[in-house]
């Protein structure tokens, strides 16, 4: 690669060193994030630090990590699980084309390995219907992968191929020939409408005696051979002086200023209490009204937008809807590119379940301290008929183990609303879980709801059990507590707004105050979810004891109260529950 | 569809109506699983069940559910979350060429929006790859997705070039001319040392008065139109009467009979005690000695096998392994196939973290009661220098939350070797994590160990506390010990072994005989792992306290030691960690 990168940095690239994340300044995405040393090299070589700082490379204290994360001013997302540096270069291609209009150029290096990823061809799709002529992306092929050669290994044809039927300009180069890089790259900048890739016939170890092209020396120092392989590369050199190399800065600075501060809904909810509205309809009508508020909101969706409810941001900006087409690990992928560098607040939307499918790029988006807002729909056995396979029953597991998130699981459309305008402005991953179907509205247009904040929605001085649920079983406890006041057994009803944080001072507060007795009850597997919260906010707790409710195994298909009941999370399974733990 | 389900199930494919699941016979997935209505009136129509049972479609007490799943005897594995199934029927057909050598072939039905998922390109690829010549893809391209029309319409060019790219003869064709598809089928059918994809253009609502080809009819009933409907369909058939259709049966039966039961080590567990070795390296060790014993033992993994060491069952059947390249997604669907109808028992390996990018092809596992077993390495900060993108943090709660599944988590060479023997002969999905660095074995070769049974390492009737740790932390947990024990605290340790399902009984007894008070410490973050896994366990006893060590944030680069203790898992933090809950 290293001929690939003199290139990129000191001949084609437009930045300015002294401000890595200037607006105006190329991008530059290393998705093949193990090469980090070489990304780490060029930038020492443009100046930004000595390049003594790199024998600190893996070290605890340096920020040159085994693989680049944004804690180096010079890197955007963090990188390392192979794959996903492309939708992120394409989601930032996006931005500076659609909203930015602006002349800055994204660039991608690929290994040839992680092209076999599925996400590469997602990404490549994305970037040739939405004609990014301002995304390059590099495939550095050099026919080794860690444990055997790659697939195509030099099939260079292949790859061409492969390239130009989804929408590229394919151009076959020598990797290793400096002119020819450059008239690519140049190539690349002077063609309109389609993205280019240049695919870069490399070899592993050029140049290093007894390694070039051989197997078995991925991500392996080369010790003692070092000084050998010094010795013969050096000796190789036309001008082995200093090479007084400059990068070139941006030719105009025409990236527009961006304020993503303090975003709010331009008129508050309006419901009447009681009023049945699904949550997922809610988040519609909040996008919409944050978007109105700040023309850098968007909105991405899988193909789900009619149910998710995304598609109400075209009624006030169509431009700011991004049609991702049913693949899920590019949309999440994009959506990370078009949040970073603070350029837009990005929300993606569909099913909740569907998110599994871009878990790996979620993860990511933790490492890369990503502010993009996830909102899943049609979560749990309460879609009904459509059975398991479109449920999501391990959302909530998904993202409260994301590093930072925020994951609020609102129970009614004023909740709802105001859930979007905090994550709207929350650092981290946020998560909002909404339902598909409609349910009461529990509170005021003006209650205040906030991150880390339960609200007790039913209570009384004689109360002996801590009812906690969300969404659709929020309605189910408070049913219950109903039914139970029949009987003469009062319970408290918690709704916690935020899965995590979770309000664990409300929740051991109103334990105690119930004689240490509480259900959780979630439209959830139970593993990670709603009762674990619960469970881990109440550990060091003597005295209070959990009996957690929720979908115990693979559901099916049948209408929604029917399989609540039959999953054992209805309130006729809350009644149940309050009578078992009163026994304890 | 109507016209490519009729050409298949009553001209092309060869199969038995009285034995869906046959091994000889044609094999079908329909990846596309929302169409699952057709595919249950073709099979009544050849007999299987009268039609009159389609009206229970998606009713409670019936399994004709809304997507299609194994609880009906004519479906390998469910299908619903797009772009999956083409990875399942790559694995059928791998096993149908590689191991049974046999002539039934494999169809796979792919809608064209979920044609954009980048799992079907690895499948793609992977099937061209190993030259699948027994397996045919239908691309049904009806131009509408659900929201609105697919990127690629009726662009039926583009669809053939990316199909030839891949690596496929590339048939398009008038997906409503019955002709057409006959002879491409069996153009299919004599194509060999490449697989077929037909390319089918289609109309979706095709002769629907003033419904084909229009958006917003998906997923939606005809409701009052259907009598006009079916009215002006009834007018258009040549020939009204009694079909009279009957599927053809297999020409050949040359599946060969397969037992895959009771598997065994060929060998027993072969360590010394305190004998240093890596857990994953114990993983390669078993995989090998259970393959020696049974033919029908297979590892895959996507070139890491140097690392997960499932490289080890090559050296007794190359054959046996199969390499998935970078395509982790693919990888796990193919497995699920390859596993289905107890063809094989599949092993799939890679970094532990990155089976985040396959969590929706796992949890579909669940769903089609797959026995696939996973075997996930490098889990934890304990790999070192590489940092958080490669380390396994949040895999324990993706496990745990797949309905059905054995998580184990072995903390030496023999239990490891045991949970291999454990996890091949144990239904549902398996998780096997193992570890990187290299730590002492702890029990006898001949040690017996079982799913949901934890083992005490270490107690004395004057434990104060009880120490739960699983790899890597149970060893620190053991130090902690031993230096609490010098200050005079003693303190029981337990290694849980299997972390889903978990010895409540045996923790709670423990835990009630050292005054109720649990440490618990994983290589993980703190969400739905060990921490999670006890504090349920534990939920509805007073009087136990739970204080959980997990990786609190995002960790860096570093050298193993000095990360377990930044990140307040080493044995000094457990340490403090007694000290601490001593004190309430």
């Amino acid at each position: 690669m290293a001929e690939i990168m003199s290139v990129l940095f000191f001949h084609t690239m437009k930045y300015k060193v002294s401000a890595p994340r200037d607006p105006s300044s190329d991008r530059f995405i290393l998705s093949k994030g193990h090469a980090a040393p070489i990304l780490y090299a060029a930038w020492a070589e443009a100046g930004l630090f000595p390049t003594s700082e790199l024998l600190n490379l893996r070290k605890f204290d340096s920020d040159l990590e085994g693989h680049p994360t944004p804690r180096l001013n010079f890197i955007d997302v963090g990188t390392g699980s192979l794959g996903q540096g492309l939708s992120v270069a394409a989601g930032m291609a996006y931005v500076g084309k659609v909203y930015d209009k602006a002349s800055y150029r994204v660039y991608c290096l690929v290994g040839d390995g992680e092209s076999a990823e599925g996400s590469i061809w997602e990404a490549l799709h994305f970037a040739s219907h939405y004609n990014l002529d301002n995304l390059c992306v590099i495939i550095d092929i050099n026919r080794l992968g860690q444990s055997e050669p790659t697939a195509l290994q030099h099939n260079m044809e292949t790859y061409r191929k492969r390239l130009e039927a989804f929408g590229f300009n394919a151009l076959v180069v020598d990797g290793h020939d400096v002119e020819e890089l450059a008239k690519a790259f140049h190539e690349a900048q002077n063609t309109k409408e389609r993205p280019t890739a240049l695919l870069a016939k490399t070899f592993k170890g050029k140049n290093f005696p007894n390694i070039e092209d051989l197997e078995n020396w991925h991500g392996k120092p080369l010790g003692g051979k070092a000084d050998e392989v010094i010795q013969h590369l050096t000796s190789l050199l036309v001008n082995p002086g200093p090479l007084g190399l400059h990068p070139q800065k941006p030719l105009v600075e025409d990236a527009p200023a961006v304020d993503i501060s303090n975003i709010k809904l331009n008129t508050p909810p309006n419901y009447k209490l009681g009023e049945e509205v699904a949550t997922r309809l809610a988040y519609g009508t909040a996008l919409a009204k944050i978007a109105a508020n700040n023309n850098r909101v968007i909105a991405l969706d899988g193909d789900t937008k009619n149910s998710t409810f995304s598609e109400k941001i075209k009624t006030v900006d169509p431009s700011r809807y991004v049609e991702c087409y049913i693949a899920e690990q590019n949309l999440v992928g994009v959506a990370t590119g078009a949040a970073c560098r603070d350029r837009t607040v990005a929300f993606v939307s569909t099913f909740a379940t569907f998110f599994t499918r871009a878990y790996d790029q979620i993860r990511m988006g933790a490492i890369s301290q990503s502010n993009v807002n996830f909102v899943g729909s049609h979560c749990g056995v309460s879609i009904g008929e459509d059975g398991p396979s479109q449920m999501g029953l391990e959302d909530i597991a998904l993202f409260r183990s994301i590093p930072g998130a925020t994951v609020f699981y609102p129970s009614d459309a004023v909740s709802t609303e105001r859930a979007i305008e905090l994550a709207a402005n929350t650092k981290g991953i946020c998560f909002i879980r909404t339902s598909r179907p409609n349910t009461p509205v529990l509170y005021a247009n003006d209650e205040p709801l906030s991150i880390g904040k339960a609200k007790v929605v039913k209570s009384s001085p004689k109360d002996q059990v801590l009812v906690i649920g969300a969404g659709i079983t929020l309605h189910e406890g408070v049913k219950a507590a109903e039914e139970l006041a029949k009987a003469g057994i009062n319970v408290r009803v918690l709704d916690p707004f935020t899965i995590k944080p979770i309000d664990a001072a409300t929740i051991i507060k109103n334990a105690k105050e119930v004689g240490g007795r509480i259900v959780s009850v979630e439209d959830h597997y139970p593993e990670g979810g709603l009762g674990e919260a619960v469970a881990s906010a109440v550990a060091l707790e003597r005295n209070i004891i959990l009996k957690k409710l929720a979908v115990p195994k693979v559901p099916r298909s049948g209408p929604p109260n029917v399989l609540l009941d039959a999953f054992g999370i209805s309130a006729r399974n809350i009644v149940a529950a309050v009578q078992e733990v009163l026994k304890l």
